[in-house]
Parts: C-alpha cells; sequence; structure tokens
C-alpha cells in the first residue's frame, strides 16, 4: 500500500476525473491557469463554504466582504505594492528568457538554452498584473488586478465601522480571487498567477494581540482537522524576527509536506497598525475606532490568517491520495472526508439492461438527492468493477447496488471506499444519517 | 403606501446599512465598482448559491465548472471579441472627454463641459481590459479580462465530454466574475465594469433546440418567482430577427421595471453551434459528440441562459423596497424573500442594562443560532423602536423581543417584518420550523 502521492499522480487524476483541467487547454492552454472541472468545483465549494460557515456564519464577531478586484491606484501605492511587490528577475543573454533570479539552479547556465549565460544584474519585475480603466489610458487610469484580496478588507474598515459599530474585537472576512504575475508559475496550482484566498483581517486592541494570536493559532489548526489534513504533515513555523515584513511582531507559517517537499499551506501574521495607519496617512481619513462607552480612541491592530484556497486543495488531495492492491490489481482511491468528497453516493444498478433493477435502482437515486442535492451521483457506466474503480478515484465514500435481491427485500448493497468492504442496508436506513450510521461499515 | 423606489432610495439604504459601498470609496472610488458590506454579501450568496442548487445541485443533467478569469488571447480572437466587442467612442475637441457616442443627450454638445463641440466620428472602442501574463511583455503575452463567463464553459465543453460522456443534452454552469470596460458606467450596478454572471450553456442535439428552449423559458420565469421579482414588472422581449447576432435563430430578452425604466434583466439565447464551430476551427481540434448506441455524431447547438448577478440583486432589491407609515412616522422596510434575507431573525433584550433579560436573551440568539448558522443577528442597540425600523431596513422578517414576562412564561415576543404585527410565541416553537409556521403571523 502507497500513501504518499507524486506530483504527477495528483496532476494526473484530476485531469482524467474532471477536477483541474489546465487553463484554456484547448488552445495550448495559459500558464499559471486552470480551470476547476465538475468534481474540482464541488470541493473547492465544500472547501469554501466550510470555511464560510466556521468563520463568518458561526462566529458573532465577524463580518463578511466581497470588494472589487479592479481598485483605485493609490490602494497599492499606500500599501507599499506599486514600490516592492517585486520578484528579482534575470535575462538569458543568449536566448532572451526570462527567469527568477532567486530560483535559478545555476547562476551561470541558461535553464532554457543551456548556453554559459551572463545573467547580469537581476531587475526588479513587479508582480502585479497591469491593466487602464476608461477610455482615456494614460497613468490616471492606471490600476491592478489584486494581488492579494487584505486590502479589499483594510478598504473596507471604516464603511463597516460606520454601518455597524462593532464591539471590538470584531473580524473582517473574505474569500476571493487574487492574481500574481509569475516569474516562472509551476507545481501545479501550488504557484499560479490567478488564485482564491480566504482571508480574515481581526481587528483587536493593541495590548490584547498575543491571546488573539493563540485565539487565531488554534482556530487555523482547528480547522486543518475538519479539512483532513493530517497533523504530522503540518509543522508551524515561528518565522524568525529577520525574516518577518519590517512591521510585524510575530508571524507564523504553517508549512505542510507536499510531493513537492514542505511548503507554505497558509500564513498567520500580527500585522500591527501597518495597514490601517497606511489608509489614513493616504487617504487623510481617521481609522481611530472609539472604544464604546469611553472616550478612548485607538488604531485597532490586525491578526491576518491568510488561507490560499488550491494550495488547500493541494494538501487535501495529496492527503486523501491512496493505492493499494484488491484482487492482484493496483487501486487508487481518494480518502476524502465525507464531507469534502464532491459525491457521497454513488447509486448503481446491478445491470443497466434491467429495466426493473433501472428503475428501482433511478427511485433511491431521487430519494437520496432529494436528502443530499448535489451530493449524489448516478453511475451505470461499465461494469460494477469498474465503477468502483471510478468512484474510488473521486473519492466517494458509498457505492449504492441495486440488485435482484433488492426488488425482495428492499436492501441494497453498500461498499464501503476505504475498506471496499460490502454490508445489506436496508433502503429506508440510507437515508436515515443515525441509522445508516449504525449499520455503516 | 410607496411601493416604488427611486434609484437614490436604493443606494442610499444599500451604502447606510452595508449592503453595498462605492468600490476604493476610501480612496475616493473607482468608477464603476462597488463592494458588497456584510449584509450585500449575505443577500449576494443567498441569490448565487440558489441558483447553484437550482440549476447544478438539483439536476442530473448539469456540470459546474469554474474557469480561470485570465484565458489565452486565442479565445478572445476566435470568439469575435478582439475585433468586434466595441462601443463607439467620440471625444470632445475642447475639453478632450471622450463618451459614448450613442448615449449622448445631444450629438452637438460636450455633456462635460458644455461646450458646442466638434466630436468627429466615433472610433470603436474595445471594452475588453487587456493586460500582459508572464514577464515578457509583447503580442504574445496579451491577456484579457474575460468579458463574459461563456467562453470559460466553451472552452471546457471537450475536457467535460472526455472525463464524464454525459449523454445529451446536458449543461455545463458556471457562478464567475466578468469585466467591461464600460465608456461611461452608471445607474449603481446596474452596469458597473466588474460584475458576477451565472451562465449555462445547454448543449442539445441541433433537431430539438425548439422544446428545450421552451424549458429553459419556464425555468427562467420560475427563478424569478423564487427570487421574490412580480410578474407584473418582468418583460418577455422576443428580439426580433434584425436585432438578433446574426448566427442566432431566437433571442428572449427578459425585462425589468427598473426605477431607471425598462431594461434587461436576464437574457436566453439559442446560439445554434457558432462558439463549438469557432473553437473547433481556431483549435483544429473536433468538438462533435457522438451519440451514444450509435456511430452519428453531431456538433451540438446551444441553448443560453445568462444571468446577472448585479442585475438579479437591483431588481430584488427594488421589488423588496417599501414604504408606510406607523404611528405618523414613515417607515422603510424590505419585503425580502425570508430565504434570501440576509437574517432570518434578530434576537434582542428588550433592556439590555437587565442581566437577567440579556441572559436570556443570549440562550434564545445561541439556540436559534444553531438551527440556522449566520443567520440570526443579534441586536441590542438603541431602544426597541429603533432596532425595529433597523431590521426593517434590512428586510430580516421577525424580530424576536425577550422581556420580563419571558423570565416566567418562557416566551417571547415575535414581530413581523410586513404587518409589524406582534404575537406571543413559546421559545421552544421558535426552532420548530412547523409549529412556528402555525403560530406565525
Amino acid at each position: 500500500m502507497k500513501d504518499s502521492s507524486s506530483l504527477e499522480d495528483i496532476v494526473s487524476l484530476c485531469k482524467r476525473r474532471g477536477f483541474i483541467y489546465q487553463g484554456s487547454e484547448v488552445y495550448g492552454g495559459l500558464s499559471g491557469t486552470w480551470d476547476y472541472g465538475p468534481l474540482g468545483v464541488q470541493l473547492k465549494r465544500n472547501i469554501m463554504n466550510l470555511w464560510w460557515k466556521k468563520f463568518v456564519d458561526e462566529r458573532d464577531d465577524m463580518y463578511g466582504v466581497d470588494a472589487a478586484i479592479l481598485m483605485n491606484q493609490k490602494v497599492w501605492q499606500a500599501s507599499g505594492h506599486v514600490d516592492t511587490f517585486t520578484d528579482p528577475l534575470v535575462e538569458c543573454s543568449e536566448c532572451k528568457g526570462r527567469f527568477r533570479a532567486d530560483k535559478l539552479d545555476d547562476p551561470n547556465r541558461c535553464p532554457t538554452c543551456g548556453s554559459e549565460s551572463k545573467f547580469g544584474e537581476a531587475k526588479q519585475f513587479n508582480m502585479m498584473f497591469k491593466t487602464s480603466v476608461g477610455p482615456v489610458a494614460d497613468e490616471g487610469s492606471v490600476s491592478y488586478l489584486r494581488p492579494e484580496t487584505a486590502q479589499g478588507i483594510f478598504t473596507n474598515y471604516k464603511n463597516i465601522v460606520d454601518s455597524f459599530y462593532p464591539d471590538l474585537p470584531f473580524g473582517i472576512a473574505q474569500i476571493g480571487k487574487a492574481f500574481r504575475n509569475e516569474i516562472s508559475p509551476r507545481d501545479f496550482v501550488f504557484r499560479s498567477r490567478e488564485f482564491e484566498q480566504m482571508e480574515i483581517e481581526y481587528f483587536v486592541h493593541p495590548d490584547t494581540w498575543e491571546q488573539h494570536f493563540e485565539h487565531w493559532l488554534d482556530q487555523c489548526k482547528k480547522f486543518f482537522e475538519e479539512i483532513g489534513l493530517p497533523a504530522e504533515r503540518i509543522h508551524e513555523l515561528e518565522v524568525p524576527e529577520n525574516d518577518r515584513a519590517h512591521y510585524s511582531k510575530r508571524t507564523v507559517d504553517f508549512e505542510f509536506d507536499y510531493p513537492i517537499g514542505r511548503e507554505e499551506l497558509m500564513g498567520l501574521a500580527y500585522r500591527t497598525d501597518f495597514d490601517l495607519g497606511n489608509i489614513q496617512r493616504a487617504s487623510g481619513k481617521s481609522m481611530e475606532y472609539r472604544i464604546k462607552g469611553s472616550n478612548e480612541t485607538v488604531l485597532p491592530h490586525v491578526i491576518e490568517p491568510s488561507f490560499g484556497v488550491e494550495r488547500a486543495i493541494m494538501a487535501v488531495l495529496v492527503s486523501a491520495y491512496r493505492e493499494d492492491e484488491q484482487n492482484g490489481e493496483k487501486r487508487v482511491y481518494l480518502a476524502l472526508p465525507e464531507h469534502l468528497a464532491p459525491a457521497k453516493y454513488a447509486v448503481s444498478p446491478l445491470l443497466k439492461n434491467k429495466p426493473e433493477l433501472v428503475e428501482k435502482a433511478r427511485k433511491v437515486y431521487k430519494d437520496l438527492s432529494k436528502k443530499y442535492p448535489g451530493r449524489v451521483m448516478w453511475d451505470d457506466n461499465g461494469n460494477i468493477g469498474k465503477r468502483y474503480r471510478r468512484q474510488d478515484e473521486i473519492g466517494t465514500p458509498y457505492c449504492v447496488v441495486i440488485d435482484f435481491d433488492s426488488l425482495e427485500d428492499d436492501s441494497v448493497t453498500v461498499r464501503d471506499r476505504d475498506t471496499t468492504e460490502q454490508k445489506r442496508i436496508k433502503i429506508t436506513d440510507l437515508t436515515d444519517d443515525l441509522r445508516f450510521g449504525e449499520a455503516s461499515i
């Protein structure tokens, strides 16, 4: 049994089964972009909706926003992105290929043309995608695709305080796209040019940041557990002072053992009042918060837990990927947590050319779908063995098969994805979680 | 009683109460962009999730995708957008202001500087936002922010057929952002530069398009009903041949009576095999579908129901907006359908300085929240009258108030948003839909 996967295993399964395709694939692709297929969308929605439920719906102190991707250029001047959101870029003197200087395997040899190259001094390449807004293209019309969702939150801080005047501490949460013009996108969805972030800026009284930082450390770990990431693959890295942003007094990076090595999964940063201070200076508007029942005002400090959806999806897939042997043949399956799996049930008639089986199976499919809309798959393609393999690969926890006995005893065979064990279950028990739970494998 | 609203009524309520703010407002805004505040996000999510549930989760023939916003430029060459996705642009010879030629009130007078202007010939202004992908900015690196989500579906058609081989007819559905560099964005979120689409491309055998068109006409109308749009404000416009795209044999625009006049709400178009044919030619890859159990292949034809989320939200708000008089004072409320309202319940202690009332109210709040996560609001700000006004304005159907009697009889006052009637309800009946339904006003 193999319980670790190569990157190729994951990429190949994702394409074959309809999780994730190369972006613009039919036209030869566009590097660094990825399209979610039907199962990938479902997995992504399950993760994003779980995050929203845990961190927005189930909390009293959280306010959701959904800010525009295109923002006034002053946002990125004040945040420092226009000046400093750069990667070092070098060009091969022979083939004119361009590369990220700090990622070159050999500083004297071009990875494209192989020649001994004079790369020369690295230039600072700004990673924001630039565009122009409005009918006149000039300096005033310059805009960028946001390289992070965070600034969409900070720029709405004052709106939220004005509309709701929440108690301090409170958080503002957002799920949305962000864009970075990576010099060399790589490692599947891990480093892409377009991605989705789930971010919270949590505003606290400056005196209390340490306790809230601890709270969010704990919340992050709970979320990892909920999406099925094994604790032993996650590593909590206290970022040392030298490596932190100059304004941050504490940053923890959670790293994960991906097939590409140990890399960042998400980050938790104490950003002090850096962002609100910048906005206050650049906009001339006060970002002070008046403590309720007092005349004291403070510029709140910020704790930022920042998740990338793609990195979470990749960690989830990597954690779920398994190979074993069944009847002498290799089997691949995704041991996804039930609440994340694109389908919870697959329903099949044993034979698709027997109308009485199909009719009965359709009835079961319909009843289950009513209880779990969008989480039940009809599968009558190929023989039962093939269907099991397909459902294993997409991580469906239960395959329900209607056979000739079902016509007599109103029972079905339910096969468990992980153990491949099969049990007979009464149809009426299928939609009854508790009874199914008791009876289940 | 006033049951129609001006655009200003809606815009002002949206800003005041935290539904929708001007994008980048703290920096003076960015024209044509809007940010959703906490209540707007909830309303938007309720509409988008309802659409996904109805059209993806509850259907057997629908496949979801989520394609990248940045696509290979060949997509937009093949689709015709590079050449023809334009609006006519004129420039004032005096102040150099630029305007959409077909929207000028007076073709000889500049709307900005007021001078008698020589606008001259209109130029064709392409409405796609242009950017450059990768470290070398040249012709090959040009890309665009997608001006519609549809092409993200068509380019994945072959992926879906290869991964799933669905029966014909089948649909591919997507919710996502699209961008258009409008010359003059206007009318609140109605014509903005960044917006969200909910689109389906439904692939059918060419011989059957008429019956499927009828099916989708019907489905669209059902959806309008589900989001609470009154039938009398919706107008079905058969687009005459001269106004249709050259390839379309039938297009129906659903128009809505907005405060800005009768304007498009959504469109249903029969697109024939125009898009798949384009992709086939431009990519050199066959888009033919082999009919199951036969050797016949067809290039499927397409029915496209295309919803804009912002136009739906605007129609929902306009339909829900009411003014009446209560105790001699003007009252504003949003009669939103219960399943769309950002909050279903607001819970209040009658007095916030009575710990026993607060404690009891907190318990009710917690129990209700467990049943309706994210749909219960705690509100103890100001006196009861003020709370009712606030909850009326954001469309909360039920205000639950815990008073001194509640401590004795475990009942609460439940006030109905639309009628303002109040009833005593047992706390245990609150979380019981059926019993609450019976007892409710």
